[in-house]
């Protein structure tokens, strides 16, 4: 079966990536907003009995799904095979149970939704908490991707003399893991608290680490406030500016810049938010997952 | 059984009335953004074995279909016995065909996603081309509200001496049922065509109409284009500045201000997207077909 990659505006640079390893075609739409501020969509290139997959990344994604929705409707309006989505970053991951009454869990919602109109969903590193697996909210075949190894290499190929630093206990697994990888020491900050407002943040065996570069990890860089206070505790302890890792770019309001100006060497991001700090490539696992995913059908 | 409605933002002051004239309650929720442009909701009321009314015009629709849908399920959730959709402008009505090949029919896609998770839907003179009922599209209980009546009273009772202008011949039926209910007469703009480009546009009867306040009638006011070059005809013919009304005031970009330049005495429109402009109030007819249709459940 022929596949046809379609890119839903901002995700050209990835698509292009994709095509190239799955040796697919990129297609041709039109897609446009009226005056009045609905959405106009055209397929231009042939998908009759092929595999359509729609390369939409979903942050900010209240205004993203109609577009999606309406490209997933057309290509089947079409005769395409199927339409498989790959969103790098997924959204609505967060509200995946009632925390208080009277709330809705989006989570599921926006599962069912996407399950409604897609034939797959392949994502990298979604911010699962209460739920263990994305099936359990999304009644499609879905895959995940996980970027540590990609961040790993990463890490052994720039970055000389490196020490991994957890900003927290919860993070320990996590950073354990790419840093084994990575063949690198880590390091877990530790918190002691003294009283209610008296809390103390300390850097175990930071002497060892005063000539190391700290590579601080995260999954969502978001509002960056974590990152930024993790930063600060890093100076005070006397260590070196730290390299900052994060796998989806968010970077709500300014938080891009705040941290910029928090006083680290550098701000590394994955491909799975467009964005200027993007320096770790994901295509060649999505490629690979994305192929599987459509072979299993 | 009870009825309650929920405004969705900007929907505060329609919502009001209409639980006024439902004898209802309006419902307490927290709709708001995330930083990361994510949607939270939260229903704050009783809405156990209730009727919800969820009131939500739909121009500029892409962003409103989530938390939409989302305050819909989460309603449900919490035990509601069905979510009534009022939206008194219902957004994707253009795009009914395929017009080039390649095209997605948005109106289906769109009426198939609402009337996935409401369970009725009223809404005022929608924009209907090639499509003879909304029941085409839209596969749940729906009523469609006509502005004719309220736009006539509102012609007999705030305007001396008025005449009605329809643009062109397409516009005929509607212009001459509104001068009739309103007592009042009306005219068609005629267009000779000379040559290619050479198009006159005529008012007939100017003479008979000199002392009268011309009125002109359309359901959507988008770009105004057509209304602004209506206004320029009538001002060459001599008449006096007219009165322009709007069903539905959408006014993409600088419309409204384009048109209020354009030589009009005033601009009027339903309160069916809040706006400036809004003067005739549709409540009393949506409140009673939304009781009707949810007599009829």
């Amino acid at each position: 079966m022929k596949t046809i990659l379609f890119s839903l505006p901002g995700n050209e640079e990835l698509t292009a990536l994709l095509a190239k390893k799955m040796d697919a075609e990129v297609g041709k739409a039109t897609l446009r907003k009226f005056p009045d501020g609905e959405s106009y969509i055209r397929i231009l290139s042939d998908v009759k009995n092929k595999c359509v997959v729609l390369v939409c990344t979903l942050h900010e994604p209240d205004e993203k799904l109609l577009p999606l929705y309406f490209l997933s409707h057309t290509a089947k309006s079409l005769g395409a095979m199927c339409t498989c989505l790959v969103a790098p970053y997924l959204a609505y991951m967060r509200q995946d149970k009632v925390f208080k009454k009277g709330e809705g869990v989006t989570s599921t919602y926006f599962g069912k939704l996407i399950s409604g109109f897609a034939d797959s969903m392949t994502t990298v590193d979604p911010h699962l908490h209460r739920i263990s697996a994305l099936g359990e909210v999304y009644d499609i075949p879905n895959k995940v991707i996980h970027a540590a190894d990609a961040i790993s290499e990463w890490i052994k190929d720039n970055i000389k003399n490196p020490v991994l630093i957890g900003p927290d206990s919860e993070s320990e697994q996590w950073v354990s893991e790419v840093a084994k990888k990575a063949g690198a020491p880590f390091t877990v900050l530790q918190k002691v608290r003294h009283g209610d407002r008296d809390v103390e943040v300390s850097v175990p065996d930071v002497d060892k680490y005063k000539e190391a570069t700290p590579v601080l990890v995260d999954d969502i860089i978001s509002t960056a406030r974590t990152m930024i206070e993790t930063v600060q505790h890093l100076k005070n302890a006397g260590m070196k500016p730290p390299i900052c890792i994060g796998i989806h770019p968010v970077f709500s309001g300014n938080a891009y810049q705040e941290l910029l100006d928090s006083g680290v060497r550098k701000i590394v991001t994955c491909n799975t938010i467009p964005h200027p700090s993007n320096a770790i490539d994901l295509s060649d696992s999505i490629a690979k997952e994305v192929k599987t995913l459509m072979h299993n059908r």
